[in-house]
């Protein structure tokens, strides 16, 4: 009895025929503000900030309580190899391929509420709101909630089958290593060939996320059309003089691995600012050595990192950068040399079909918008290897985000949830 | 018999008569080789470095050498409550004050034989010239191997009267508090009061030590004219920007600590080579925060060092310093702040007559010299004042001291002890 009522009520949206125009449909803010709140109570810390590490206790709860939610839209939801959530909606025509969205819900350990959470609600919301408006899309509907965002993209790596057996061994932030993280959330670390998907298997994915920068909310900006994800290199420069007394010494025979440093920062600056584009280089770490106020500096290491869309811009400006650090080192009578640190960072491309229908979407909502990129990782930066995918950006308060601090507006993050909703209609109208 | 023996041969330079000419007299270089390897055998490291820290076994040894020398060279040795060993010869003219010399023979931790040994020992073979030469001097002389000079100028800051009590509590090199290394080596720190002279108590003081730096061995001089000895001030500099997202801040609205920290390092390097003068400013050392390669560096903390002969000089150096500082700091949207650090060293002149006397012995054995100021510090520099102090510097090979690697010529240090000679002879013959 109780069986069949159920069955009844999920066949609801199927028999409805009445819906309001495509353009009209409005998701419900408070809704997703309410599910946010009581998301943010697993793994809530003290300081107000978020510790929903993937595979914790807070995760396995959080990830509970968000299947109940996707169960009750009347989601067909199951869990893959890789932990990942997946909710099914069926579409008109079963023969066409489904439309991916969603986003992850862990969080980094002293992290915020809004990172990844944003998009998996919104999602649901989407969801909730067809339901509503009582509408059935022409193709099948997939909301992923992935596993393990922030451990480095495990879930959506898992779907794209990189996931090598040496990172299945590696710690996670839980403690548990990869392999039993996925197995406390219901997967099978030994059977993730079965999780890898193939080009056309989705016919797009959608990502709603927090900038997790300023430009947006500076430039007073609404939405975000995500051109693509950044690919990253990392280096270690090496700079080696002499360690001199700093009192004996003259200022004309020294060889001053920081005074080289320094130009060389300023070098990095000036090279990556110089050309057109919103690449990024960053000298994050410095080491010196010795390092005492009267031993002139013998050697400096420091890290080197260049960002961009374009991996042949990242070399390019490395190069020249290299170019600019040959005549530093000539000049100040050190050695500069570099060696590549750490597993480079592809870029991954927005599909331009996509970011068409974003704008659309905005437009149509009299909401203002620009082109930027992601400096962030994301899920559909894997996705994109086999599916066109677009990323829809809102503003982050401050431009802060894996932080106590992060935060984004209600009003903003419906609109964005909203135009999820609009993109995701006129992908599955396009014939 | 034996006592009456040693007063007989103690008598020999006051009776003899026949001397020869002031400007013809020869030390002995051999013998000063000899003796700087029979030293070196004191604290001898298996890397070939000198470990004879002040009041340690091997610092006990070597003095104990050294007053065996000292005494047979007919010298009136004491050793006052301060620990400094003092060796006197009396002169013709009993009313007159004393001419003091020497050094130390203390080293660092990893040090070399000839910072401190080559002065102590010259000093040496100028008593045992001027014996074997039968020549009495006019003042009387007093041989001064000032004790724990690498731990803080203990010795020579006692007979200035700035040792204080908390000092004397403080640890030394050798593992026992500066008050109880002073007992072990036959001093008493209750009595540093008693050890403390007065300007006039001494005629002039000089002092031969070697460069410690590269100048004369890279200009091909055989003899410093040590001007003064630098003064020295230390501040660290805080520069705090924002810490960031290294990927998704923009490089146009970025507040990065280390970028500004650089352009201070290059601006500290333009300031102080931009006026004439042998200044000189050393950024030696450099934290970063948080230190990442994806993380804008939002706080360096740094450390400035500035020396001058002249302390007026310093402190212009720095405010223009802290000028430039400003303008990169509203630049940059960084606050950059300055605070002094550790103790000021107040620079040292020494005497220009004296001075004139060292160029005299150079000029009339045929020796290159130049002007040059000490960078390190010496126990001159406490002794200036109370006295009209000259300083000798000969070669460092390489500039390098404070080393295994410390090395100066047989060559130039015999140079140095004739000219140690003739000064002190210059001094002692003028009306």
């Amino acid at each position: 009895m109780k069986k069949a009522l159920l069955i009844c009520l999920s066949l609801i949206p199927f028999l409805a025929t009445a819906q309001v125009p495509f353009q009209n449909l409005k998701i419900n803010p408070q809704r997703i503000q309410n599910r946010l709140l009581e998301l943010s109570k697993f793994g809530e810390l003290p300081n107000g900030g978020i510790g929903r590490v993937a595979y914790s206790k807070a995760d396995l709860e959080g990830r509970a309580y968000f299947i109940g939610l996707m169960k009750k839209a009347g989601l067909d939801v199951s869990i893959d190899f890789a932990g990942n959530i997946i909710g099914r909606r069926k579409g008109k025509n079963p023969n066409l391929k489904p439309i991916g969205f969603g986003s992850h819900i862990d969080s980094v350990p002293n992290g915020g509420n809004y990172d990844g959470p944003v998009g998996s609600i919104s999602g649901l919301e989407l969801i909730e709101t067809l339901n509503e408006n009582k509408i059935v899309t022409e193709h099948p509907l997939e909301l992923i909630i992935f596993a393990n965002e922030e451990g480095g993209t495990v879930g959506s790596g898992a779907m794209i089958g990189k996931i090598t057996p040496a990172a299945l061994k590696s710690v996670s932030q839980s403690g548990l290593t990869i392999a039993d993280g996925i197995r406390a959330i219901g997967g099978n670390p030994d059977s993730l060939s079965k999780v890898v998907r193939k080009k056309g298997d989705l016919i797009a994915f959608i990502e709603l996320h927090i900038e997790q920068g300023g430009i947006l909310m500076t430039e007073n900006q609404q939405i975000g059309i995500v051109e693509g994800i950044v690919g990253i290199e990392h280096w270690d420069a090496t700079i080696e003089g002499t360690p001199n007394h700093a009192g004996t010494t003259p200022m004309n025979i020294r060889r001053d691995a920081l005074l080289a440093a320094s130009r060389l920062i300023i070098a990095l600056n000036e090279v990556v600012t110089s050309h057109e584009g919103r690449q990024v280089g960053t000298v994050g770490k410095l080491v010196v050595e010795p390092g005492a106020y009267n031993v002139i500096p013998g050697k400096v290491v420091l890290g080197v990192e260049i960002r961009d869309l374009s991996y042949d811009k990242i070399w390019m400006l490395f190069r020249e950068f290299e170019s600019k650090a040959s005549q530093i080192a000539k000049a100040s009578e050190t050695t500069i040399t570099f060696a590549q640190s750490g597993v480079p960072v592809i870029p991954a491309l927005t599909a331009k079909p996509i970011q068409d229908k974003i704008i659309g979407a905005a437009k149509s909502l009299g909401l203002s918008y620009r082109y930027m990129q992601s400096g962030a990782g994301h899920d559909s930066q894997e996705i994109a290897q086999i599916a066109p995918v677009g990323m829809i950006f809102i503003p982050s308060v401050g431009g802060i985000s894996h932080s106590p601090k992060e935060f984004s507006k209600g009003v903003d993050i419906g609109n964005g949830a909203t135009v999820l909703l609009q993109t995701l209609l006129a992908i599955d109208r396009e014939k």
